[in-house]
């Protein structure tokens, strides 16, 4: 089982022994060994199924290593030089000013120098030239591509395609298609950790997902990250028509997760760990106004809400809102929305550094200079 | 009037103990002990009022200190390291690559990494997120805001929201609306400053404005610091339907500072210590084709008028520049004009330097190995 | 005929000393001794006519040098300390991401830092400001401009415009209208010198271009460029509609060269040394679908075409590619179209470091760290 990219790293499964085709129409578990490191880091970051619980564990005690390092010029400065001789490429063919500046912070953080794609379309493509050759040429200039794409697999497709070429660069999938986004599962699986740090961690929580379950693909991530941990009850309130998606129900049915499926918001309020508020994505409508027809009144956070929430309770949202969750509460402490896209940056940073084989040097700076 | 940000700089009023709205409704001379650090400094730089003289020759000393040790490629690496822990977000909602790119180099010289969003309309916006969230969002990833938008007043309620969260964040304002470009008047006075450098100083000078005055927000800001000097005569020349505004000729009157207002270029060539030309500015244009019914041929400076005005005078335009000043003054040594827009990229790295607390530490510098 | 910059490099001749409108008129060879260092460096690079073969073999060496020296993090920490208290502007104005990040990971590699301008019209382009200001405006805050206009000549005109300015900047042309890409011509020139390193050199080869030769600049520049060498016979294989225009069959004829013009590809691919292939460029054509009539189906190279062509032989391509060349192709170790990329980014480093006189310290590092 052990096996090397061409020049690089070494690999659980050689993807060079597997086709083009056998490789795209694997299960995500199944693809997963070709992905990641002999060392249990991934190599490529494509899906949130390739994180198991120890290694989401592991990275977020590096993002908080990284994160409390970086509070002093020397630590900042240490930080920054661990890849300070490789370059990353962000090729955003989906523009997400929030994600790429994250991302682009996370390789900042680091010390790696940065080149950017942000057009939807780029002139190349106008010249004919397909989405495969770009990033292949683009790819041949970096160390890393972090990517966004509104075609779905793209991300898959150039794992395979880079790693049987000469010159194998690790992709990070920064949302690809409306399926996978892997690294904002990981930020928010990171905020919950943080959330629940002196209350005994994620296990055992109730975690109360609000709004559109049918298509925002953080919830869907993040449901199926929170199935690594043990005895997460999951709530999905929602209008009928805007309900999380029986596959993933069936999914939770399999692990013997317990879920519950409710319209009903102020039933949960008061039993909720964490409510992971979301917006309605009209963007995806099939039909103009088709969202604009489902009451969505009864799916929103204000401080009635709030009052009935525990006083240990965490207030998730992916951002960007609109008004399901009222202003009034952004000083809320239960409010986490604004640190967790800063724990986005922490917790692409770890992923990073782990991807580079820099987890130990941390681990070392870290206990030396600022763990007491 | 000691009061710190939650996490930061000591400031010399508490924005914490405002609210919102109190705040907003204050005049810039009463909202600046609220931007301003309790050794003097900027913390936020939103408008021209801030500055008072000794601050503004503080910034113009250190703008030259930075200039000069930069020359040097240790001296550009000294400069390099003073902020190489620090990460700058510009945010530019309104594009402009001149005042984009003299912002970034100051970061850069100082040191900063940076991420940008460059685009009118971003993404978050179309998903319908407040201005306020996004720059929120993007302020929790990043050391320091540079914002340019069309929205008037959205960096004075951005450096509210920021100085009430966690995380406090400073602001520079790189131009909002119709009003406020604060690092164009500071690069306009240092331009002034070094120009009148062996003739002692911008005090006692006539400085002839000459445009399009109704509508560039360069000149008003600029009228406004020259208060600050002694005995600085302020001519304006310009057709009467691009007169300077009532409100400026109120506070000269109201400061006892002497002007003159009018339309004849030639009667005040030979006695301008410094020449400011402006452009027509027909974008603010109310009704299509509005200014080209106004004649501007007098408002132009050619051979003929740099025959007679001093050899000694300043020709300054904060550009970009049409036909009011001839290509064939580009090399007179009159022309400040270049000079004034590297003017610009050293005040404000002077500004940024200021800001986090390194003017001494130039000082230092520049004392042991530039100046003798 | 030696000559400084007011400030700055010494250059063959004093392109103060020469009017604007004659500099424009002359031929690029005249143009050169303007251009280069007294050192034989350049200092604009504007075409590729100012690249003799010595300074083509130097570029060449160096490019190797700087490539083998990044293998190693404390080489590509050296590589990036070189130019680390420089800054380059890239005014790109004609979008081209590949050719983009190229340069800028150039740039990176060197450790300078980058601002740029990428698009078509900016904001002041909108405001009447002049090409000439924007870019006078712009380099006035960095060290190198690389600048790619559909404006033909903007880079020479530039060149003299700074050249005569009180702060002459060095200017890479990375493509101006239909004509120059001097950068193009010198990453295909060290394609060609890595693909026969093992078989001594260029000189003696038989190079095949392939496609659509009358609108690609790159095959022009590179034919150009191979007059520099000895004994290499150029063969011109297109639809007699895009077949190589007449001014490069009589310079070639002019210095003795041998060529061949032909439209049977099939007729020629067993004697190519190099097979450069080109994309049908109907981004130029005069009326719509014009290209569309012609018939390429027999320019294109695919498995059976690959079967008849030498082992040895080496398949360049500038990218972006249609379907000129089969991805089945893409792994064959003839293939260098992916290889050749990268060699655009080494090159281009080459060519910076040379331009700041980095060039010796390069030698002494590769001979001291990793040439045996």
């Amino acid at each position: 089982m052990d096996a090397s990219n061409r020049k690089g790293a070494a690999m659980q499964k050689d993807i060079t022994a597997v086709s083009f085709e056998d490789f795209i129409a694997m299960e995500p578990l199944q693809k997963a060994p070709y992905l990641m490191q002999s060392d249990g880091m991934p190599f490529n970051t494509l899906f949130a199924q390739q994180f198991e619980r120890p290694l989401l564990e592991r990275l977020c005690g590096l993002a908080t290593a990284i994160r409390r390092i970086s509070k002093t010029r020397e630590g900042a400065l240490f930080l920054a030089s661990l890849l300070a001789h490789k370059r990353a490429m962000l090729y955003f063919s989906q523009p997400s000013s929030r994600t790429f500046l994250s991302h682009l912070s996370a390789c900042e953080i680091l010390g790696m120098r940065t080149g950017s794609v942000r057009d939807a379309a780029t002139s190349s493509e106008l010249k004919g030239e397909s989405k495969e050759d770009s990033v292949r040429t683009f790819s041949s200039y970096f160390d890393l591509i972090i990517m966004r794409s509104p075609s779905k697999g793209l991300a898959e497709r150039m794992a395979w395609v880079l790693g049987n070429s000469e010159r194998p660069v690790p992709i990070i999938n920064a949302g690809s298609g409306k399926d996978q986004h892997p690294t904002q599962a990981l930020l928010d699986i990171y905020t919950l950790h943080r959330s629940f740090e002196t209350q005994g961690g994620i296990d055992g929580k109730t975690v109360v997902f609000v709004g559109d379950l049918l298509r925002g693909r953080t919830v869907r991530s993040l449901s199926w990250l929170l199935t690594r941990f043990t005895d997460v009850r999951q709530v999905f309130v929602a209008p009928d028509e805007l309900q999380i998606g029986g596959d993933i129900l069936d999914l939770l049915r399999e692990r013997g997760v317990t879920f519950e499926v409710s319209s009903d918001l102020r039933r949960w309020l008061p039993e909720a760990d964490a409510i992971y508020m979301t917006r309605i994505q009209d963007e995806w409508d099939r039909a103009a106004g088709e969202s604009a027809r489902i009451d969505t009144s009864h799916f929103k956070l204000g401080d009635r809400e709030a009052a009935v929430m525990k006083p240990t309770a965490a207030i998730l949202h992916p951002l960007p809102r609109r008004d399901e969750i009222a202003t009034s509460l952004d000083n809320d402490p239960r409010a986490k929305y604004w640190r967790q896209m800063r724990n986005g940056m922490w917790i692409r940073a770890a992923l990073i550094a782990a991807t580079f084989g820099c987890a130990e040097a941390i681990d070392r700076y870290y206990a030396a200079n600022v763990r007491r």
